[in-house]
């Protein structure tokens, strides 16, 4: 029979191996550079793992910058906080196509605020730069791709960039660090609930 | 050919259509309540999602609180910022399994750390709690399933619920309205970069 210590004993030696293998994987891990994020996929949690990550910096003392794509003008949740502290926002504020039904406006407005993605790309004093729903400009043809991969290859070193929405084309993909793909296991909106505040948006 | 004007006409065409579809189906989507929602899976994202949603919620005005499982007694950037924003955090400050090597002394922390999620999830001032990598106290068989499920099937109906961690039970997909699923489809950590301050924590 195994006693209460043996099994404690045989839990240590386990937790010893395990945290040797950690610590080799730690100790191999020695670059520190600025990342590019992906977080693409058609279920719900990419925007709010980039403003995530985005209050997580500021959290740290760390400077940010947000341009959101697409979003409309309708008050934004994590917009009211983040800009509490001291994180630039740019937003299209056109809303999604469907609502302006006016391609020549929507580009104009992609391009507007885009010019703000190229100066905090160019910023070496912001740590992070989040462009949330940046995907969809690629996707519609809004803005030329040469253009977005020039700005991100040459961003200053350090600098962290974040990129959300759905379908990320390949190019940017290649780019990346680190890619995160969510997929909808369920969604509660596919069972009749409605978008919530402080929840949806 | 085509002028300019009959390509904006199609557009705008199209984008008619497109918003019949998407108003017809908001309006299907009528039901409010409190939801479960878990992001789970190995890609980078899910405890930033939980706490962008945090965000998000404390934007708008409503209240939060937070357990944090496994997370080590380490500088938090996201804890700092929402604490400033009046979001009470239980931490259960043991570190990785691997660091503690005491099966005993992790499943005492966790206990003490379920009473408070207990406490928020029978509090129904609290609109959002969100248990950051609680999967894990069921994958370590540290907490009973079925006190879990208890105290989530009974919390107020308005109050949305985030869980986040790798390989959630179930059971606990189950009880949730809506599930994502995070793949990592590459990761910095692979390719020798470090964990760094303000993205990665």
């Amino acid at each position: 029979m195994i006693t209460e210590h043996e099994k404690q004993q045989r839990h240590q030696a386990r937790q010893q191996r395990l945290k040797a293998q950690v610590d080799a994987a730690v100790a191999r891990a020695s670059i520190e550079k600025g990342l590019l994020l992906v977080i693409t996929g058609n279920g719900k949690g990419k925007s709010t793992a980039g403003f995530g990550t985005v209050a997580r910096a500021v959290g740290h003392g760390l400077t940010a910058a947000v341009v959101q794509f697409i979003k409309g003008g309708w008050e934004c949740g994590e917009r009211n906080l983040l800009q509490q502290h001291g994180v630039e926002f740019s937003v299209m504020a056109t809303g999604f196509t469907w609502d302006t039904q006016d391609k020549a406006a929507d580009i104009a407005a992609a391009e507007r605020v885009w010019q703000d993605a190229e100066r905090f790309l160019a910023d070496d004093s912001i740590d992070v730069v989040l462009l949330d729903e940046l995907t969809y400009m690629l996707s519609y043809h809004y803005l030329p791709l040469e253009r977005i991969e020039q700005a991100l290859v040459n961003r200053p070193a350090k600098q962290h960039v974040v990129i959300t929405g759905r379908a990320c084309h390949r190019r940017i993909l290649e780019l990346a660090d680190t890619v995160s793909e969510i997929a909808a296991v369920k969604h509660a909106f596919d069972q009749g609930v409605k978008a919530q505040r402080g929840l949806d948006w």
